[in-house]
């Protein structure tokens, strides 16, 4: 199941929808049809839990192709937000989670050479979180170093607090695509939050697919261009510290809730590693895509 | 005016206080007895900007001591929350903001002696807020050095994008008291959240008094205790960066909304900079308090 959230037109309110090929259903117009209400917003839906997301597969299959008359729009019609459009919730980022980007930060940037023991942890303010499509910003006056990196994310649907390796899996809702977005001039006293955590730096979407599609998330490539050049390709398979082991560890000290994002770190690739480095500017398109999941692509503009 | 969020009793709903000497009136019904609607939620409040200040101002001026019926509670008989509960908004801490702190920390911890040249940001997540008097939950599992930080908060009011210096402090709704509860061995490769973020960490309160009655903020004592010995005691006009300079630095790269909560730094007088150097175990009891804000008390328990 495919998951995104929409708007029918600038005015409208954002809802949520689930992609059938081509088509956006809305997923209330489509309970209500059938008599069984379902939410209109994303958290609401995440927050009901497994119970909402099977309901809303019998839906689709005993629809039988039968959209509701003004319930389902053209993909290509509607207007895509991130999955979650301003999380009410925590964006937590891992950092250093690929070996070969372990080696290239330590080269170019202030981060040791040895493998974290444990999951570096980081986060982005929720103001930070921009739509598939919108413009990533650049300050002239803030960064010269603007940089990229994809990343999986993995959705909490329901709270953990110290749990277990082995249940982890089972506090997920689903899985989008994420660009940590960095400035690496702007790192201050080493902490990250500035540099990352900047208004557009974390473009996210352009849907959830629910984790009952993705039974093992440590199988899917992940890849990044830079103007149609590809700068980042990987397998979440070389995660350092995997998804389950990342929500076992941080729930040890820090519930997780639903609808936190967790950013599970970016492979090799960015354009702080490379020789010479590489930075993005006013012009430059990024584009991000996840198996299975999707594509962003994000233009930069001068801000 | 000074702002609470309370519980009438351990089942009710969280509402939006005003203290008066030692009663708790209830915003929403002074409001509704006067025919002039006010909202029953702080974050609410804080949203309706100073207009909504002066006509509650106005309005406990024209009670005259005559309070509402079942609108007027002593402030000993309700449960107080933190200010805002559980923040949907973020919580930005500023690292190595008083110049004798600077020293300290180089001396015990991992940061730098020079004086930072910009403001050192970082956050921690809404999970960590607790309630005045709320148990602050040492997991000797995770840590065996959790510390104190006392420090001013200043609670965001008005959107504030790329604000000056000079406008900066019109966008401060009030100021509070908060606790930066630090595990030191839980930094990873440098980055604090998950040393600073944990569940319990973030003891905030006892109210929000209004902009309007702290016109300075750099005037303020802070002191703080553990079993009753004073371990911090000093003033926010020592701050490095001032409270107006934090909001217009960080407005330049990060929008702040309404709601969000800046932390504005800790002085000397942390357990690390302590020798030998102090932690804090289940059975203590931290108090700490900001000149006319009030005191926050809270016991540390075995999680």
């Amino acid at each position: 199941m495919r998951l995104v959230t929409y708007r029918r037109s600038i005015e409208a309110e954002a809802r949520l929808g689930v992609l059938v090929d081509d088509l956006v259903i809305d997923v209330a117009t489509l309970g209500e049809r059938a008599g069984s209400p379902l939410p209109s917003r994303m958290l609401d839906f995440i927050k009901l839990g497994p119970v909402a997301v099977s309901e809303l597969g019998f839906l689709l299959k005993e629809a039988g192709g039968r959209w509701p008359v003004n319930g389902a729009l053209p993909l290509a019609g509607v207007i895509l937000l991130a999955p979650i459009p301003r999380p009410d919730k925590n964006v937590f980022g891992i950092g250093l989670n690929y070996i070969d980007h372990v080696a290239e930060s330590a080269a170019a940037l202030d981060t040791a050479p040895d493998l974290p023991k444990q999951p570096v942890i980081f986060s982005k303010p929720p103001t930070s979180v921009i739509a598939p499509g919108e413009p990533i910003v650049h300050r002239a006056d803030i960064t010269q170093q603007l940089d990229w990196e994809v990343e999986l994310a993995a959705i909490i649907g329901t709270t953990a607090q110290r749990v277990t390796r082995e249940n982890a899996l089972s506090h997920v809702f689903g899985y989008t695509v994420l660009i940590d977005m960095s400035a690496r001039d702007c790192r201050r006293a080493g902490q990250w939050i500035y540099s990352k955590g900047q208004d557009s730096y974390c473009p996210m979407g352009p849907c959830i697919v629910t984790a009952d599609e993705i039974p093992d998330p440590q199988t899917l490539d992940l890849w990044l261009t830079v103007n149609g050049v590809e700068k980042q390709r990987n397998n979440t398979s070389h995660m350092l510290f995997k998804v389950d082991e990342l929500i076992a560890d941080i729930s040890q000290g820090i519930t997780l809730e639903p609808g936190d994002i967790i950013a599970t770190g970016t492979p090799e690739g960015v354009g702080a590693g490379r020789n010479p480095q590489e930075w993005v500017w006013p012009g430059d398109v990024i584009e991000a895509e996840a198996t299975g999941i999707g594509k962003l692509r994000h233009p930069v503009v001068a801000g």
